[in-house]
């Protein structure tokens, strides 16, 4: 049977296996699973940083379950795993459903992992109903999504659609704060010496040329508290928000905690609090958000004035202009409460900024958002309830997601699912399997919408 | 002769060899030598962590040279080493010159290395006089004054006291920012490891009754501005300010930074950023200080809002009263910060005080303190100016310091030399030769005057 064979009524019904897919979800957290916080069998989180030991053990799972369903498996020079279920035409590329295996350090079992699982259930469903897809059905795990490990998000994505060079992408320094978690080595990997270490160095150059997609299809959960809050099930992404990542140095003077009054202070941490503190304000002012993840003071002693401070820097809006405005206002703050701390000695603090990612505002394909749509919207009429189109509502995404880089180069958009109180990046991140089924009900259905109307 | 045997004229007319000083305290810091600040053989800073490599070779040394000066050696359980040159009398203690050969990380040459090397350096003149003095003398370098790399300032002084248990002591873990630079070690090291590593967990028990003394010595760096602004040569200690440390823990919620509002955070790095600001205005407001020298915050992702952050806490104050108000002013202050951070999802922030060290204000002996007056006033009088006089005055301390926890014991002062822009614990932390060697003129005069008055 064909997709193209299908009548709509039939695509229309296509639903995934909701408890084979949570036996698949929860089983491969059996790798990096993390901090518990109840008492059932798959009440952790997870910690799973990319290109650890368990990473390289999810990955080969991930092959060897792909194999299975008669998937063609190829790695890449950044470790990103595709799985080609082929089609009836060979001369096409195939459409994608991806997402990545890689957490937080302490991070949740549905984030990113729950993308990549519906991909595999999907396979399951059509290899069971005995579906074939007119263009080939592809799953792929890509590396280092979160920038939790190697400070930039989605640099594999971003790698493949030639936005960030695979040299730099190589060069990635992990993070000193996680390195403990995901190494014995004394000396902090790179992103190719942790790639050679697993053996996920892959031979296929990294680009959208070598391992072209015809769309790219994402499901994850939202992460944030819309869906659950309104008492909807299915998010139809159509964009997601801008952000730039940077480290900040503030440059001040070592000094004596005990024989030093605070004007004689060139004190780095204590104008960091200041920054930290007015960035909150000013992001706010204009509807947006910055968050810092990562601090480090120097020399690190109790009875010395730290004279570098070192932080982590996340500026996020709707729009890109945003993000460039709320960087703009908090240069001129941070100078200014720089220019304070230190005046008394006249050797005020210092401020340096390094971007290092930069993520513009997205939009998502209309394509690829339609049938989605459409897909959402036969799947939530299972609820039985008088108005389940309601249950479907389109949405922005908060976080980034391997589709903003997917989205540079071939037709894409996502899927999301409530998840408890909003929370992600947290261990007890959780959405019931139920909710996950939904999505990746919506998935199968998309990814069959989107065969038939490529070759329709 | 003996010094009961001098007139006073000649007691006053007691020199140390200002550049045999010089020589041998840059000679010992060929061990740790740090930040380098200028082109000048010495211009460097230095970086000895107690019980590090670098610091077990300037303890040999520091044995070696002081057997060369026919003293008898012992080291205690804390890895102090008492090096005592006899006196005619062989059944009292001797009178101490005592400080430290620790440093900070990013700590200067002068800093505790000084108050040793002018015990070494009375030492010499008095050999090359054929001095002999009626009790011995005796020169104590104790271990981890600074506190920086096993987190209590004056620890071993501290347990010579019996102020502090040898086990709490013994059981210290070295501070995580500064322990890669003071160990090869994967796991942390303890006190009582490192001390048995460098072959310093001496067999003496370490108690002020196993190794007793007449009185206790310290010349110091004044580490703070009062005498080079005011063009003053000599402080003569009285007093040390009081001071407390702490390790606080803010209690928050790990979330998404880039999908969770502002109100939805339990941000606990953005409360701690509050609570560092609030603090200086509290400090301040009552003329005390407060200082975070080591801040750490977890997961330690850039996309992650911090749900743990853990920072040291240095509260001072010239009466112990003071630091109690601020104490709990700041306990207020920094629960209602917590509580509105993570009051819009009902989870706000917890803070958690653990007090690590409390030192009292101390007030020296007037015995000492007198030998110093005397001492520094016929010292100075080599200026040659009118009201050479003026150029000493009585100063309190507002670093701690090992006679902190002599002076609970025996009576004890300190003496104090300018140093450049009262800096300290900074890698130009500087004083120059010719007020190294006045300090040390008046350590040699001051040693001399006591042990005259204890058989007078
Ligand atoms: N979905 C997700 O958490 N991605 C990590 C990249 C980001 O920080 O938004
Ligand atoms: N003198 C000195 O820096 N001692 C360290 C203990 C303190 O923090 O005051």
């Amino acid at each position: 049977m064909y997709t193209t064979d299908l009548s709509e009524e039939q695509v229309s019904a296509l639903r995934v296996n909701k408890d084979r897919l949570a036996k698949d979800l929860h089983y491969s957290c059996q790798w990096g699973a993390g901090i518990r916080w109840g008492d059932g069998s798959t009440d952790t989180g997870m910690q799973r940083l990319a290109l650890s030991d368990e990473d390289k053990k999810v990955r080969d799972w991930f092959i060897e379950t792909t194999t299975n369903l008669k998937c063609r498996v190829t790695v890449d020079e950044m470790g990103n795993i595709f799985a080609v279920r082929p089609g009836r035409r060979k001369d096409v590329p195939a459409t994608f459903i991806g997402s990545h295996l890689d957490t937080q350090p302490t991070g949740g079992r549905y984030d990113g992992i729950l993308g990549v699982l519906s991909g595999i259930e999907t396979l399951k469903v059509m290899e069971e109903m005995g579906l074939e897809t007119e263009g080939g059905v592809g799953v792929v795990n890509w590396t280092n999504e979160e920038g939790a490990r190697f400070p930039v998000s989605m640099v594999s994505s971003g790698v493949w659609a030639e936005c960030i060079p695979l040299e730099r992408a190589h060069g990635l320094k992990e993070v000193p704060t996680v390195a403990s978690l995901s190494t014995a080595a004394s000396a902090p990997e790179t992103m190719k010496s942790a790639l050679e270490k697993i053996k996920y160095l892959g031979p296929v150059p990294c680009s959208y040329k070598e391992t072209p997609m015809a769309a790219h299809f994402e499901l994850h959960i939202e992460q944030g508290p819309h869906l659950v809050s309104a008492g909807q099930r299915v998010g139809v992404v159509t964009a997601v928000q801008a952000y730039r990542w940077y480290h900040i140095d503030v440059i001040g003077r070592d000094t004596h905690t005990g024989t030093t009054a605070f004007q004689h202070r060139a004190d780095a941490l204590f104008a960091s609090a200041r920054m930290m503190v007015r960035a909150r304000e000013v992001a706010d002012s204009h509807g947006c958000l910055a968050s810092v993840g990562i601090i480090e003071a120097k020399p690190g002693s109790i009875n010395t004035v730290p004279g570098l401070v070192s932080f982590s820097f996340d500026i996020r809006a709707p729009e890109t202009e945003l993000v460039t405005i709320v960087e703009a206002d908090l240069r001129k703050e941070f100078d200014l409460i720089a220019a304070e701390e230190g005046k008394g000695i006249g050797k005020p603090c210092r401020v340096e900024w390094r971007l290092d990612f930069d993520s513009p505002a997205v939009k998502f394909h209309q394509d690829c958002i339609e049938c989605v749509q459409q897909s959402a919207e036969a799947v939530v009429a299972d609820a039985n309830v008088p108005d389940s189109k309601s249950l479907v509502r389109t949405i922005m995404s908060g976080a980034g997601h391997d589709s903003v880089f997917t989205s540079k180069r071939v037709p894409t958009s996502m899927i999301f699912i409530p998840c408890k109180d909003g929370l992600s990046h947290h261990p007890e991140e959780f959405s019931t399997a139920e909710d996950c089924a939904t999505g990746a009900s919506v998935v199968l259905q998309a990814v069959v919408r989107y065969d038939r109307k490529r070759f329709a």
